[in-house]
């Protein structure tokens, strides 16, 4: 089994999970910024030229970070990252796609929008980025007082992969230079109190 | 336990589930278009005023139609939608989630940035909304390309979640009046076949 990982969010979010599940897969870097994973031999496992992508013994490749994640959540439960029961699972996968779908795309997208190196990659519209950076504090706000009911994690009383994209939502905002507005007390406290695990990288800026 | 639902192509994928599935949820039809996500009663259930909403008898609450899907499939695991094995599970996730980033969220972000409903939801781009329009065309080729191995299932040999995300984009094309292009003959046979199934609803348009 080989991982192929780089610099990236979704990386970091593989690399956290693998982290929490003391796991040690064996990693191949792939410079991202630097043109990698443009090469025909990069783009022959993941024609869509993303990280991470993981290769499993048999040639099976597995991309899209969340799916590498549910793989190694099936194969080793312990600690659970993606919930137990039915209901758990389901809570997690719910926050999990709200920290993505209000959080991570929003801050993801301004990048892809506004960042010289993606200009390759799609067409960028700056105003479309505009809008989104005047959208995100309200964003915010609507998780600042979901979790105001003092829980210690995103999806409640344990720490899932929800934290991780949360997590890394926020080290997108770090690297863009965004702050976080004044009015979000909780997630401040959640993002400082996970910021403190071993797995977490170093929070850039 | 009870299911609110509506007119939305979210909705749709939770319907094909379950109608795949055999299940027989009792449903709370939700008048989307009308309003009824707007109301203090449903914002309690789901402050984000989206369906599906599932609720549970125990009072949890469930949004994010694969959360819910997922809450299904686990205790209601044959005919698998969401696969067996760690393997199948994650291929499924990977096709799922590519389905959702190439298609899904590039049609859906043209309904949300062209569609008057929307303007109180977020602030428009046509702009944006006509990049994607021009960007559409090679998503489809690529995964025309992608599934021009024969395979009946986008994700492989059986139909799965990943069939209904895709048939959920298509139906938006549908909507939006997005006519396929002439270059994508394995995506209309797929889709052909797929729309054959009892679970499917009428193509609008």
């Amino acid at each position: 089994m080989k991982l192929y990982n780089g610099t990236s969010p979704n990386g970091m979010r593989v690399m956290v999970f693998l982290a929490e599940k003391n796991l040690d897969i064996p990693t191949t870097q792939i410079d991202v910024m630097g043109g990698d994973t443009k090469t025909a031999a990069f783009l022959a496992r993941n024609s869509l030229g993303e990280v991470p992508v993981l290769e499993l013994d048999d040639g099976q490749i597995i991309t899209e970070s969340l799916a590498i994640c549910r793989y190694f959540e099936v194969l080793h439960p312990a600690p659970s990252l993606m919930g137990r029961s039915a209901a758990e699972q389901a809570n997690i996968e719910m926050w999990t796609r709200r920290m993505e779908q209000q959080l991570f795309s929003t801050v993801g997208s301004i990048g892809l929008h506004e960042m010289p190196f993606f200009a390759q990659k799609l067409e960028q519209s700056p105003d479309y980025a505009a809008s989104l950076r005047r959208a995100l504090p309200k964003k915010l706000e609507w998780l600042d007082k979901e979790i105001s009911d003092g829980r210690p994690f995103i999806a409640g009383e344990e720490f899932s992969i929800a934290d991780i994209t949360g997590m890394a939502a926020l080290m997108v905002c770090g690297f863009l230079n965004i702050a976080l507005p004044n009015n979000v007390a909780h997630v401040k406290k959640w993002a400082d109190s996970v910021m403190q695990r071993p797995s977490m990288p170093q929070m850039p800026g």
